[in-house]
């Protein structure tokens, strides 16, 4: 079947397929490649491409595709119990085997699961439980949220308006103005190059006292942050930063929300980064993505003892906690999600991804020496290049010379899958990586990338 | 395994699962009832009860529980294409087919889809687009919404403010106040006894009229409403409500979205309520639940012709449609609506709930003579029962009578799930529901009212 056959999924696509991060200029004439097959860390095309998926989807196929022990456990959970209410006292197993096995490896007292379809409402979930938590307290004022520019944490209304990547909420409205507030992002490769590393750590964490003295911190509830930053440009936070952002919201009574969608299960060689790599004890945790390896919709937002305590006063005589999803602790979604941490475990994928990610990154500096990479940084199996212009003077490229989306087309057309978040290349591989797949990916990115001229 | 063995199901769910709608003052005694299988109309827990679904799940289960078609065609996606990005030009064939589906059966010219996970959400992302639309309009003050009292709408922080059933919103902040707002329900049962159906309806019709001229037509986007309101209580709007608030929206540039999140997909015996139902065409349509029978989180917000071509325009150079979840049309859960579809297609499903549900409604109004119902009303598969101390006078049990509660408990016992949603009493049983379990539903929900005493 063509693409010009109206029966095509291509063409079904087209007509009616409205998707995100469409650029509407070119998708009336070239729609979508359609993505047909994927196996490992492979996908394949309706026009019989076998590519390497260097992205894992999009962050989340952590243990690579087309599982056969993941049809199993899934299939199997749909003829056991496919679905039941999960509001008030009910439950189902996998729901309740799950939570207790992200409690007991969730860092610190991160005891209690709130459960959610993704990430987007699993950090919308965070903000009106930080919300209902000072209230039961009576410190009604204590209500903004402090997030970070280039932070990406959704789409829902409000997990948008957490994000700090600006241009994403362009044409929307500003919903949260009121209680959501953006600090820097925590940038190494934007940072005057005449100022050390603490030092620019050290503004940073003095920017963030300096605006909750201003929001006044009897009005300040929580911070949200990314261990690393995902979508915003892969941003490695200087030496201690995180530890001392979250110092500083002890010192304020303040919830520090760390959102690992991108980092738990693995990415960085640990089921959780926060305390393991980052050495900090978050109050509210957010995973998506890496818990399911995306093979079905799941959201977690766990949350420690003393929130959980003050939760769970009843609110009133008859008050219930008002608050949940349909899907809430779907027992396929967290069927898939207990297989998927099985593989994990059985697979040493763990171990695994730290010994690949040190190789990742390794083989990544070696582009440095192209004329239009401009930086190159990462942590683990998360990466991204910089494609400047000049990159003596951090010159980008000018928007028209669309050299992210030009890298991407070449690397496609010899067989990899990156991704160009304008033109910044990201790279986030299933962690069953082997060296010479990643060997591969930066091979090709290399050709990719000496191809560009200066535009 | 004894629920006491702190290895039990039972036990890691209550420590560690934060389950909706909780009441806590008798949840960390009692636990949840852990579901354990489910099969046809048929639920059963783990102390080997079986119970009759009458709730379908939480309203999705349209098709009824633990089918094998469904199971076999889920594996099968996850091994052919379980995950790949949907951003930016790319999709899957489940995808694709899908949106061709809904264009094709969806009322009027609602020709294109954005995909969510659910309900919650599908009316958030109405939102933003409604929003957004205007914005590219250049109608930049027109982003008022009105929802209505008891309706509701989701749980993401604005599809809970969008919701009107303000006691659920109790304790958590009001983030959408400045663009939300709401207009009464259009509720039979509560409107004066000499006032005619036509004379309420005209009442409604006018204290919308006059808030969009409180808040000036110029700066009112949309109205969004169920066509059967269904958590607020199954109510019924008095006979033409729909079209002539459809025709105000329509005199004052605004759109209509219709949630029918849980009346599409036949739970009123046809894919869609608005138009065959209730004679109204919306500019927004949003579905979930029924559309896979909850096998797997999905939701879809599907909009006009005319709102695309809108949304459509590149916003700048380079500029793109920045919205999107990272499980928009997630191909597992696009395949599973598919099989959903084709087995309420093959099966007759959409005219069995048509008859059904006149047996449904004409037996639930033999419950009427009973001493403590105040009012049984529904449409289709969904009815509510509203339980009174004094009929005559209208007058409530006593929050602590637990009225509702005491029948949800006597209907389990005698094998029959309802749900109690304070002292009303829901009902919306899977459309594959025949006359034997219909009458055994209201023969044990008959025995469960008629022990009530006054309280």
């Amino acid at each position: 079947m063509t693409r010009q056959d109206a029966n095509s999924a291509w063409a079904k696509d087209r007509a009616h397929v409205l998707h995100p991060y469409t650029d509407f200029s070119s998708f009336k004439d070239e729609g979508s490649q359609v993505i047909t097959g994927a196996e490992g860390m492979y996908v394949t095309d309706s026009d019989g491409n076998r590519l390497l998926d260097a992205i894992a989807g999009l962050w989340c196929v952590n243990i690579g595709h087309g599982r056969r022990e993941m049809a199993d456990a899934i299939s199997d959970q749909v003829m056991k119990m496919q679905y039941y209410n999960p509001f008030g006292h009910s439950t189902n197993e996998p729901a309740a085997e799950l939570g207790a096995w992200l409690a007991t490896h969730a860092p610190g007292d991160l005891n209690h699961v709130y459960y959610t379809t993704g990430g987007s409402t699993a950090n919308d979930a965070a903000i009106r439980l930080v919300h209902y938590y000072f209230t039961m307290k009576g410190q009604h004022q204590k209500k903004k949220i402090i997030s970070r520019n280039s932070a990406y944490h959704g789409a829902t209304y409000v997990a948008a308006e957490l994000t700090g990547i600006h241009a994403t909420k362009m044409s929307f409205d500003k919903v949260g103005e009121h209680f959501i507030n953006h600090v820097s992002a925590a940038n190494m490769y934007a940072k005057p190059d005449d100022m050390s590393e603490d030092a620019y750590c050290d503004f940073l964490v003095q920017e963030f006292e300096d605006r909750i003295e201003q929001l006044g911190p009897d009005n300040v509830a929580a911070f949200i942050a990314e261990p690393v930053m995902g979508a915003g440009g892969v941003l490695v936070a200087p030496k201690g930063y995180h530890r001392r952002m979250w110092e500083v919201c002890k010192r304020h009574d303040m919830l520090y929300i760390a959102d690992e969608v991108v980092t738990a299960f693995g990415r960085l060689g640990h089921w959780f980064a926060s305390e393991e790599v980052f050495d900090y004890q978050p109050d509210i945790l957010v995973a998506a993505k890496g818990i399911t390896s995306g093979y079905i919709p799941l959201g977690a937002t766990l949350i420690s003892d003393e929130i959980y305590e003050v939760i769970s006063r009843p609110q009133c005589e008859g008050g219930v906690f008002s608050m949940g999803l349909t899907y809430f602790g779907h027992p396929v979604a967290c069927r898939a999600a207990l297989t998927n941490i099985e593989i994990i475990q059985r697979e040493g994928l763990l171990g695994h991804a730290r010994n690949m990610g040190k190789h990742f990154q390794e083989t990544a500096t070696g582009l440095c020496d192209l004329e239009h990479v401009g930086d190159v940084r990462g942590h683990g199996l998360m990466l991204a290049v910089d494609l400047m212009a000049d990159k003596t003077t951090k010159t980008p490229f000018p928007v028209t010379a669309q050299a992210g989306a030009n890298v991407f087309r070449t690397c496609a057309e010899l067989g990899v899958i990156v991704r160009p978040v304008g033109d910044r290349i990201v790279l986030s591989p299933p962690l069953v990586i082997e060296k010479a797949e990643s060997n591969q990916i930066y091979s090709v990115l290399r050709q990719a990338i000496s191809g560009l001229s200066a535009g």
